[in-house]
């Protein structure tokens, strides 16, 4: 298991007692199901995501709770909760995006008022079973989608670790790290239209390979198909063209984060990346998990980054602390095999660079992100050989295979297996949860 | 000036008659500004964009001809105009995504019935002043706007002579083509949201650069500005997740094209593009025309694509033509100055790899494609010195500066610059052009 870390208190900027109060750890809610200790979803979390549900299969926008959803727009239609006037029909959506629009006060206020009309000493909602049956809807009856219109997904390399094992296996072991990656949080555009919400099957992908005896490439299936576990944050405020964010702003325009699965066909991009990136290797998919937790629902578990050295340059550099103490774990589960193998266990406090300095690199040249936006952290590996976010790592490139728990070894990804990421935040007594990011591998079209 | 070939009339697939009319070279209008031979918007072409004017601010669809514009849904409005039920106002939408979405026997129908109606012998529009005044905008009163919601860009790197002379100047110039360039359509995603429409100012980035005497990086304006002469098409018809397009269905998706400038910071890409391709040095801005120029239009200049050797692999083969003859230059005026200088001329019939086989390659992986994507060709260079797409190559890296006719050189792109992209396919008697793409460069932030 993961030594978890003792949380301390250190938020980046003052809170206001409203908010403060709903991050307290001995807050508990009148849904006994919130208050298990393994819960990812107690009452101190409230992550948004859009759902329907087996009486309604028109979208909507839920917050989590324990095992229920609570329906936002019958909650507002209840006239239970309130919005700022000319808001519009914000949660009657089938993305997040007009409600994050409305700005960070707006999802402040309504994440304070669904934690008091969740608290435990609330009789509001508690006592009123018609209500309830009206805005609660049960999370095994729930279809989860996509939450966001996605208008642009960038994806950075922000784990030294990864970079390093990289750069080692491919390049040169006495250079693995590349001479830009201690100044530049590297990164680049992805494909945001084939950003999936966990649960969507993945086909293996088809290709070109270069086989080390042909002259030529083939075509055929990914034979070295792998996960990236990443976290990904949402831009929630975005900015003109020509207009940059510094890195002391940046946090104010990130509304929360997901976990994310990077799918990567490790031959095609060994031989299509040079020398314009990765490319087919990564499109075919993206998986991210449906809840949005908050960074607001994230500031206790604030850390400090690693410590960066050589010292950026001025426009990479922020005043306290930026790390987010976030474990992860991904599992490994064959088709068919009763018992899931944990492959890696890992947290994304080791990151080297925060999402304030990549959301600042992004756009100092003037380029403007806008409400929705999706930027992956890069694949997440930590210091120990079990702390490696991809199975490219894991397997130093299919040398070393993993033993699984029910049995047989994997390199790479087979038909059938069904890949699992996971990731939460350790209180004292609860967790701030992500739930999971799944995906289940089909075979290649023929 | 450059040479224009003599254009054979040799159609991608069998067209009907009504469509074959709109083409015809001997066609004129009765509004006299279309019949001029060097008009880029003669009743053959009929361009599709996004416009307001001085009388409504509403931004609508419109389509050029001669120097005025046809509004459309003016001429919805006035009963001239229908389309098949069902389809929605799609002529009153800021952009032209709804309309292109109806799909391609819709645009085909538009654009015939809107031929009929300009044709110098249909008398239902010449012979209607009140009707006219309603419908045609002067394009002297007219704004454009960008054409569409561009859910993804991407920017392919197809022009061979370009990509070896990159390589010789960065890599080697005994194998300036990298071992898998003459086997994939090499692309990368770009940044949709800076995309731009012509007349737009361009502000010159800040950045990372790497100086040759220093250890690390400064943080500074782009000193080494470039522009990249391309293309662009634009999706017509998506593709849903896992199931590709072919390279022979691949025309049927594409809408039509544009100019492209790919402005580029050439001293923040060598910085910052290994290994995960370009990012800052291309996402502050990119510049399209405002018009889009059907495929349909281009039929009779469709010319053979240069011989490929060795053949593509089997997914990225297609029988018949796919090149276009299309003139491109390049205009570079100093701010204040009176007179432009021609700085380069070339044509896309250059291009190694055609759009089939770029979109056929784009979603071989499974990865979707959406309605209003964008799709650069990459910089477009010819076999002659001054047949260059780039600074970059026309200056050879700066080492041989270009002499203005304005007094004057320049190696890379100075504050206050106009650089104007010009295109046009040359018909006998007319052409059918591009319009410009235009941007001046502003100074950096300070």
């Amino acid at each position: 298991m993961l030594a978890r870390a003792r949380q301390t208190f250190q938020p980046g900027a003052p809170m206001n007692a409203d908010l403060q109060a709903t991050l307290s750890a001995s807050k508990k809610s009148w849904l006994a199901s919130a208050n298990e200790a393994t819960c990812d979803f107690p009452i101190q979390n409230l992550p948004f995501g859009i759902f329907s549900d087996t009486r309604n299969s028109a979208r909507r926008v839920g917050v989590a709770i324990g095992d229920v959803i609570v329906d936002l727009a019958a909650l507002q239609a209840a006239g239970q909760l309130t919005l700022p006037e000319g808001s519009g029909d914000v949660f009657a959506q089938p993305v997040l995006n007009p409600f994050i629009a409305l700005g960070r006060e707006t999802w402040r206020s309504v994440r304070i008022a669904l934690s008091t009309l969740l608290d435990a000493n609330c009789a509001l909602l508690r006592d009123a079973p018609a209500l309830r049956a009206r805005v609660l809807v049960p999370q095994a009856d729930a279809t989860l989608h996509l939450p966001l219109d996605i208008p642009g997904y960038t994806d950075f390399y922000s784990s030294k670790e990864h970079a390093t094992n990289v750069g080692t296996m491919f390049r040169d072991p006495k250079n693995a790290l590349l001479p830009n990656w201690l100044e530049i949080p590297i990164g680049y555009n992805g494909r945001a239209s084939s950003v999936v919400v966990s649960g969507t099957p993945v086909r293996r992908p088809m290709g070109q390979l270069k086989l080390p005896d042909n002259e030529r490439p083939i075509f055929g299936a990914c034979r070295k198909l792998d996960i990236e576990l990443e976290t990904g944050f949402v831009v929630g405020r975005g900015n003109a063209l020509g207009e940059p964010i510094s890195c002391a702003e940046a946090e104010d325009h990130i509304f929360g984060m997901v976990l994310l699965n990077d799918w990567s066909a490790r031959d095609f991009q060994q031989w299509e990346y040079v020398p314009l990136g990765p490319f087919n290797a990564k499109t075919f998919a993206t998986t991210i998990s449906p809840w949005i937790v908050t960074l607001d629902a994230l500031e206790p578990f604030r850390v400090a980054q690693p410590q960066q050295e050589p010292e950026p340059l001025a426009y990479l550099r922020h005043e306290g602390q930026h790390g987010f103490d976030i474990a992860l774990e991904v599992q490994l589960r064959p088709g068919g095999a009763p018992q899931a193998t944990t492959i890696a266990r890992t947290n994304f406090k080791h990151m080297y660079w925060t999402m304030a300095q990549q959301l600042a690199h992004h756009t100092v040249s003037g380029c403007n992100t806008r409400v929705g936006d999706l930027m992956g952290s890069g694949t997440i590996s930590g210091p120990t050989p079990d702390s490696l976010g991809s199975l490219l790592e894991l397997t130093w490139n299919g040398a070393r295979p993993l033993e699984l728990a029910s049995g047989g070894t994997r390199t790479f990804i087979e038909d059938g297996d069904e890949l699992t990421l996971a990731g939460w935040c350790q209180g004292d007594g609860y967790r701030v949860g992500f739930g999971t990011c799944v995906g289940t591998i089909l075979p290649a079209r023929s």
